[in-house]
């Protein structure tokens, strides 16, 4: 049998293992009573520690598939069958005691879920020993979490009531006026009818795709992008395509060729500090994304979630406050700012698009929670919010600092990095041949992780590039991490230097 | 010029009349400097109030389409002109100062909104006077306000910063637990992958839109149901067919008959007290539903949000609890027995459903608040809960039994209504040829609103049915309300017998 293992894949070693004797058995490349290696012998010929192989034949002889005995060694388990064909219809209706074959009955194929590592379930986060790069979440030290639990009370206290029954649809007025104010002050002025209230961006993503795209439409995002763009968008059966970035946000000359050549109904650009780049799209650039837009009567989707987090340079302009045509649609959220865990979000756009948005958004969840949305406007109303960022800033600005000092001190000179202007990550690009997804393997061992690049890529994927986010890893942290990540990127090329580059991809035995 | 209203729709009479001839003058059918009628007269030949056409000529004026000068009379202003066509391309480069066309931007026709009717945006609702019975929610006075806030503080200060951070998608862990508790409790075991949590069931139902329905797949929904089912559905372009309801819930003769005939993707019910209808299915059609769906291969979604609100009769084991082909996708939320504002639901299906269910719910707000969540087990655990529904199913009970009372003592003998056992509504049924809404026209006046049937029809529109909810109205609300509508069905009623048919449908006046 050959046994192919990818070190690069998110997939765990021993699954790799089992799921691929799995499928020998199935479809008949291992018979029924065939002796398997042992499992310290196939752990070295694939070069795996023994525990891998040892848990991938344990899930086999729990299933059934396998079985072992002392003295007589592990071999193809008797009465294996490939999974049986769904019964014929009148077998269901005899019994009820079938499963569905729900695996046809589902609408789309399953996507890749890069959103469940970036949320943490499979980076290890909860691991106390580990250095994760991976998530671009606030810093937990930064929660006042005291004077948010004084505003809830007050609130509950003041209106629990009316808060506790549903709701409007756009939102919960006084958080609209504070939010107005708010936007006013960056020049943005929206009238109540041009504000909505989301469950945060990925649903304000959601509820744009939902009113602008029918299936097979068109729409431009910027490859890389944040990946729960790629899967709201996809979702729909939209076409997405790449607008390439460069060190100064979106390539805008593309933009121009792909607007030219295509009838494309969505732009999605975020200008400032761009999720995974750390780009900042220029003044001159922006202006010329609109009139670009505005030519091709094409509506522009702006992601605001990061603008607050400016961390060093001169503020510019949103595009929403450069609209003077009423064609951008404006994206923000408390997210990055204060509390992920609240789900509060906001959509600034002309009236009639807010309109068919807010009955996008009753037909989804009729509305956003209500005691967040009063809690959070208490909480900014009272000045917590701005504090609360202002001290955001000075913290992510010294790890910001901190993170471009180690990786100039660590990193191998042929590796480069973007120099963003704020925001929460560092994007990162290894030499040509090198893959991130391999270094993240290695570090693992290491307990260090971030995101690889490929996560961000719907198109032409740089395997060699990979996002650092830094709020939430203390200097300390940072100084190790990155020491860490360094010294395995200075062997790796070492290694590569001495080794023929065809055999370095992937992992193969013939057992 | 003719201009025709219709009094049984929402659109206020102002609005009708004031578009009416703005659209008259847009195509021609009064031409510029055309005198208008007094608003008296027009008012007298319509048979509305002189303010109604005053309110319009006001709303004409300030648009510029008509003007007034004293002693001159009201004319169709100079220079109206039809909406200009939009400017091709070049001009919008060249000023960006244009708004876009976005008519022709959306990806569908706009949705008739009956949400905002029943979420109160348009019923009177916040104005004391009226009596409502539009609203299926629960009465506030029932709402434990302080052990809430109690729960909700002792939450904070015990893992505020957690909660206020970034969760899981599927849900706050120790809600789940909660949930796992009382599922089991009523017949549904289900395993911590088998529970998913959403932002209540109008959430869960966008979610298997999602996963299930390509556009152009059939969907079977009872006819009529609740109007956020046919939003959602109607809005990711699947077919939506009516299973009819009887006395005893969902027809399942009509549903064999769809089955077979039908490549049904998806089936949708509510067995207990279904919402409009207040209709209870009995346990033979409950085993009835699940035979067939099993035979066709057809998933099951359960909606049991009113599930448990039974006021009366024998508590029956929901389609989940007799699934044991794990074919039944169930809904159920807090929105019905607690706090509507807190946006919290779940949904029990198999493990591979689940999964899907949670990748969709990641790409569509990464998770549901945390901080309500939290809250909820909290409040739920310490017995809040629980003590919650006995009182309002005690209260609801008696509310029942006095609308029921109000009904035969004032209602003319020729109206029917259902005896629902539980959930929150009564379903009228008025004599053939009555028209709801013309009623609620009429009630309106009286400060008393309802919701008219056809909200709830997105097939074979019954237009002489109405839905009493109960659970927000005081007994004597009840008595006050009911007595009201009761004699103005009986004068309709006397004077449909004095009256030839043909003249009632509606207004036209020939000015």
């Amino acid at each position: 049998m050959i046994l192919q293992l990818d070190p690069a894949s998110t997939i765990p070693l021993y699954r790799q293992i089992r799921d691929q004797i799995r499928q020998l058995i199935s479809t008949g490349g291992l018979s029924v009573g065939e002796r398997l290696p042992p499992s310290r012998e196939l752990a070295q010929r694939l070069g795996v520690h023994r525990t891998t192989v040892a848990n991938a034949y344990a899930d086999l002889t729990a299933d059934g598939w396998i079985a072992g005995h002392v003295g007589r060694g592990t071999y193809v388990a008797q009465g294996v069958q490939p999974p049986k064909p769904v019964a014929p219809p009148a077998r269901f209706s005899a019994t009820l005691e079938n499963g569905y074959l729900w695996t046809t009955l589902f609408a789309d194929a399953p996507a890749e879920d890069p959103l469940d590592f970036l949320m943490g379930d499979m980076a290890g986060a909860a691991d106390r020993r580990v250095i994760s790069f991976t998530t671009a979440r606030p810093a937990e030290e930064l929660f006042p979490v005291e004077d948010f639990r004084r505003a809830t009370s007050e609130v509950l206290r003041r209106e629990g009531r009316t808060l506790l029954q549903l709701g409007p649809s756009d939102g919960y007025p006084p958080l609209k006026e504070f939010l107005r104010q708010e936007l006013g002050r960056d020049a943005i002025p929206a009238t109540d009818r041009e504000l909505l209230i989301t469950n945060g961006c990925q649903q304000a993503l959601d509820l744009v795709r939902k009113v602008f795209l029918r299936p097979g439409d068109v729409a431009l995002l910027e490859n890389p992008v944040y990946p729960g763009a790629i899967q709201t968008f996809a979702s729909g059966g939209v076409k997405c395509l790449g607008v390439p970035v460069t060190d100064k946000g979106l390539n805008v000359d593309v933009l121009e060729s792909l607007l030219a050549q295509q009838r494309v109904r969505l732009l999605l650009v975020t200008p400032n500090f761009h999720n995974p780049t750390g780009t900042t799209l220029s003044l001159e650039a922006r202006k010329r994304v609109l009139e670009l837009a505005g030519r091709h009567q094409v509506p522009v989707v702006e992601d605001n979630i990061y603008g607050a987090l400016r961390l060093r340079g001169r503020e510019l302009p949103s595009l929403k406050a450069l609209d003077t045509a009423g064609l951008v649609v404006h994206l923000n959220s408390f997210s990055k700012v204060c509390f992920a865990g609240l789900r509060v979000g906001w959509l600034v756009a002309s009236e009639p698009v807010i309109e068919r948005l807010r009955i996008a958004k009753q037909a989804t969840d009729l509305h956003t929670d209500q005691l967040a949305q009063a809690a959070l406007a208490e909480f900014g109303r009272r000045g917590f919010l701005g504090r609360m960022v202002k001290k955001a800033r000075a913290l992510y600005r010294a790890r910001l600092e901190r993170l471009e000092a180690a990786l100039a001190a660590h990193f191998p000179e042929e590796v480069t990095w973007v120099r963003p202007e704020g925001g929460m990550s560092v994007w990162v690009t290894l030499p040509p041949g090198l893959d991130a997804g391999v270094l993240l393997y290695k570090a693992r061992e290491s307990h260090v992780v971030f995101t690889p690049g490929r996560f961000f890529y719907f198109q032409a994927v740089q395997p060699n590039t990979l996002r650092l986010s830094y709020p939430g890893v203390s200097e300390k942290q940072i100084d190790q991490g990155i020491e860490i990540l360094g010294t395995l990127l200075k062997s790796e090329l070492r290694q590569r230097r001495s080794e023929p580059v065809g055999r370095r991809r992937a992992r193969v035995a013939l057992v």
